[in-house]
């Protein structure tokens, strides 16, 4: 477990959830060949979901947040994937972040940057991905920001 | 055409559609490498398009039913891709559900439920996936949902 | 650069603009084994972004030219990780298309044909693919339509 990448998330002050479970009948990633997907994972912390809508209850700052601690909760499962070994981790390949945002919303970016700010800070160059951001009308159980992605495993 | 999974679909008292054809454009499935993309099936049965949105005028088991037509759609595309021999699929990679709902609507996952519980009652093991759902704003011809698909082919 | 694409683009009186630069702190695009992820991209010409909302101020007819712009942005982008040489693009797998729309909105499928078809004409058998196409509650900077895409490389 101590290894560089557990280093920079304790720089950073960052704490990796337990994967968390699926909210459904699906499982939280599956492999195949070397390319994981890995489900979308809503934005919580350790007092549960956060939620609410973009460019109505949650500010810009407070979105980024959540897209943050949707990226935690992506390497949780990438960790768990990788029998707890993240340095078998070779590239974030793509992430698609939905925001949970009223129809007039267009920081979609800056939103989902939380994540993408948090993969490459923790990652480095393995962190950088290519990336959608989009609105969706809502998300499951209101939260703010649900974010999938794709990564390539050793 | 007479296996198991065959023989469990009609257990389970479901038929399989006839691959649709795509509402445009595209063609509804790439094989690349042992990936199929199945593109997004929007739901549908013998009478037609199944409309509507989720938190107006569609109740959230409807919205389940509307996403097992999907299911079986996608599973219809990836019989074609097979020449007619499901037991070539290796495993069910990822569905990502969209939900044609209100912005305040908030069971998306039950919704989607309706195609993932349907994978895995079919195909056992095989079914099991990782999985995004999300609202979409709207969707083409109205539909409920639509889901999109990433399988392993042997 | 010449080669039988860039002169199917030349008779089609089309150009693909220079790569364009991600909105956020991400890359443009990945490549895995031959498989190359790109961004979502949005609609812009020379002028700028393409913005606006189907079913609200912008046109079927309108919406299907921004979805052409993100057609070529995407090959523009597939064109510099294939170091100039589009003839290296074995396939598109797939899109995903978002369209910026009201919540009653229900022509996404013609709105992203100016994607699809884009992709056919200039690329003819390789340009097929399979496809998804969504409403989006809103997109970055109000832009009409966003489409992200999987592709095949030698």
């Amino acid at each position: 477990m101590s290894n560089a990448i557990e280093t920079r998330l304790a720089e950073l002050g960052l704490t990796l959830p337990d994967a968390p479970a699926p909210a459904a009948n699906y499982v939280p990633y599956v492999l195949t060949g070397n390319t994981l997907y890995v489900s979308g994972q809503i934005s919580q912390g350790p007092e549960g979901f956060i939620t609410g809508k973009l460019g109505a209850d949650v500010s810009v700052e407070d979105g980024a947040k959540a897209a943050q601690s949707c990226a935690l909760s992506l390497l949780a499962q990438v960790r768990a994937a990788c029998d707890g070994d993240l340095t078998r981790l070779k590239r974030v390949v793509k992430l698609v972040g939905f925001v949970n945002s009223t129809a007039d919303f267009t920081d979609q970016p800056k939103v989902i940057n939380g994540a993408s700010d948090t993969m490459v800070e923790v990652l480095g160059d393995v962190g950088r991905h290519a990336r959608s951001a989009v609105s969706a009308a809502s998300l499951p159980f209101n939260v703010a920001v649900e974010i999938e992605g794709i990564f390539e495993i050793a």
